[in-house]
């Protein structure tokens, strides 16, 4: 057969800066970013796209910004500021996509200006995929200011908007040029928001960090009070572990295995379910418990270290169990979530489970009755141990 | 100040094959290479579109797809064939790409499984986009049927739609998993797109491949003839050096340079104002005749050497000339592209012009009057040597 073989490696590089009062006058690291990267060839633009609920959050947040850039050099701002929803619906709803690129195409936002996103993560994802697709790929900045997004879903790779009614239909892996994790934002967040993020550091080291587990478990009394010292040590441990997870596996998942969604298939279909009122990170911790116990009861994970994991959920605050996790029939939601999740993969199934704390490994197989009998154990421990 | 560095690179590959008949019973090329990426896990589907002008000039090609996957192995036909119109229309309307969308998310295709898309640059532009945004990626094969998409656009990494009535404005940097270049396409070709294709081959060896170039000069006669043996050898050498300039290069174009668009900033004009009755060959041939002339104006290419690059355009063919490419006074519309160029590019222009034939190098200004002059001596040219 005659052919001609391509082949070439895209080398991507992004800095997680962490600091406090991102656009404080005194603050230098967003400018000391934009001049390190600035070229004398032609002046950037900067477009900056904000939640509106975070806006209304933060005392003079437009000013602060507006301010920040005719002082500050590096870039050129653009003083409209864009305004979007957040949560789910500013993924859900194409509108809020349409009119970003809009004003990318009104302000003339070319691949050398960028694009700056502050918000959770469905700003990001939203601002992310314009962003990647506005000729070809506009430079982009993520400002998380949630815990979520600031130790999981802002650090990493990915975009999207929903499509067809479905989660991520429409995205692309797209690395942004640089995220800002401001703590200050963080201060704004109501507490099931607060709570919701540390789920992701809960998953990340049960599959991934035994030390930083145990470290949860000595700092989850602190993590509830809100002591902004021990969050910021989770959220920058957290953050390190999922790009050491990117960088050394399949960054743009070519493969199958998706070791970054322990606990999560279930989440997924339980957030959809609740039409998003349960919270990513409720639902993950749901899912986390869930898939815990299966790991127990199918003979991979001891009952001590099983006690231990769920015991660190439920003191964290978080719900371990909700009516449509249950298994009850062979059409019950959970069993549709799982097949869902498998078509999701491309066929076959794929799902982490748990050795030991610190230590995940995947199977292909999940036992419908196993499932049915984790659920009810489950049941169990929060009737004997409520909140 | 405190942050993570995040570094790494995601490996591409994929081959160009070269072929005739590919849907014929006893041709496996398409059957290997599925069979190579064939996983025991999961069924893979394969979806196809195709250019309706390619399905209309391809006698009982619907059939011949049908039969070919109902024997052969390797993927799963979608029965259903999505036709779409062919040339820039199928990227002006946005309806196409959803309407595809739509279609990858009703037979179910995902991230293992294959859209193939047969036509010409712009058919394969649009069906690329649509795969490398659904599901964040699906696998995407291309069969280009045109010179120019066998020899330039198809066996690269760029695919696009048109937007807010710009070309090019939504797209993404995707490389396909194989490219399927099968001569018997090149058949049902009219005179002009024949033609068409040889601009992108005779730009390449201007600025690549000084042998080539004189290989080009030798095989005028051959091509204008239609000769299918020095046309094959024409479009494997030319995917050759684009190949090699992709892979070497900056793949995902994250610079300012773009080597690869020589002649082509007033050719996009070009197109554009002629409202792409003059094809992206024709366009180019023009271009690559005016920067040659410039080049030699300015000082920098011989006379001998601009003769026989513009003698070889005429050879094939080509028009040297549009009285739209004019600098008739400082708002012709060839200025004004040269400035669209510039805003395209991030504001500093990166012009490619010839040192000699075979080099190309980089500028940063065109001077006005010179291009006036360029403009006037091909004239005068096309004058004394009618076609």
């Amino acid at each position: 057969m005659e052919y001609l073989q391509q082949t070439f490696s895209v080398k991507f590089e992004y800095k997680v800066f962490f600091t406090s009062g991102l656009f404080d006058l005194g603050n230098t690291c967003m400018e000391d970013f934009l001049l390190d990267n600035a070229t004398t060839e032609s002046v950037k633009k900067i477009l900056f796209v904000v939640d509106e609920d975070v806006m209304k959050a933060t005392t003079g947040l437009a000013d602060k910004i507006r301010r920040y850039f005719s002082i500050h050099k590096g870039a050129q701002l653009v003083p409209d500021l864009i305004l979007v929803p957040g949560g789910e619906s500013v993924k859900n709803n194409e509108d809020h996509f349409h009119n970003f690129l809009n004003k990318i195409n009104e302000y003339g936002i070319d691949r050398h200006s960028y694009v700056a996103a502050i918000g959770g993560g469905s700003v990001l994802d939203m601002a992310g995929y314009a962003a990647a697709v506005a000729h070809r790929g506009i430079k982009h900045i993520r400002i998380p200011t949630t815990v979520l997004a600031q130790n999981d879903s802002g650090v990493g790779v990915k975009n999207s908007i929903n499509y067809f009614g479905k989660k991520n239909f429409l995205g692309t892996f797209a690395p942004p040029v640089a995220v800002f994790n401001d703590d200050n934002f963080l201060l704004t967040l109501g507490n099931r928001d607060w709570r919701s993020g540390i789920a992701e550091a809960i998953k990340v080291s049960l599959i991934k960090d035994p030390v930083f587990f145990e470290w949860l478990e000595q700092n989850a009394e602190a993590l509830t009070a809100r002591d902004m010292e021990a969050m910021r040590y989770l959220i920058k441990r957290c953050a390190q572990l999922h790009l050491n997870h990117i960088a050394s596996g399949d960054p743009f998942e070519k493969g199958s295995s998706r070791p970054l969604d322990f606990g999560h298939w279930s989440a997924h279909k339980l957030e959809q379910l609740t039409n998003f009122e349960v919270l990513h990170g409720e639902a993950v911790a749901m899912g986390l418990a869930l898939d815990t116990m299966y790991s127990n009861l199918a003979g991979f994970l001891s009952a001590e270290e099983t006690q231990r994991v769920i015991a660190l959920i439920k003191k964290i605050g978080f719900a371990i169990t909700h009516p449509l996790l249950e298994v009850a029939s062979d059409d019950s939601p959970i069993l549709v979530g799982l097949n869902e999740f498998r078509e999701h993969l491309g066929g076959q199934l794929t799902i982490m489970l748990l050795k030991r704390i610190g230590e995940g490994f995947e199977v292909h197989d999940i036992d419908t009755d196993i499932l049915r009998q984790a659920g009810e154990a489950i049941n169990e421990y929060a009737a004997l141990n409520p909140a």
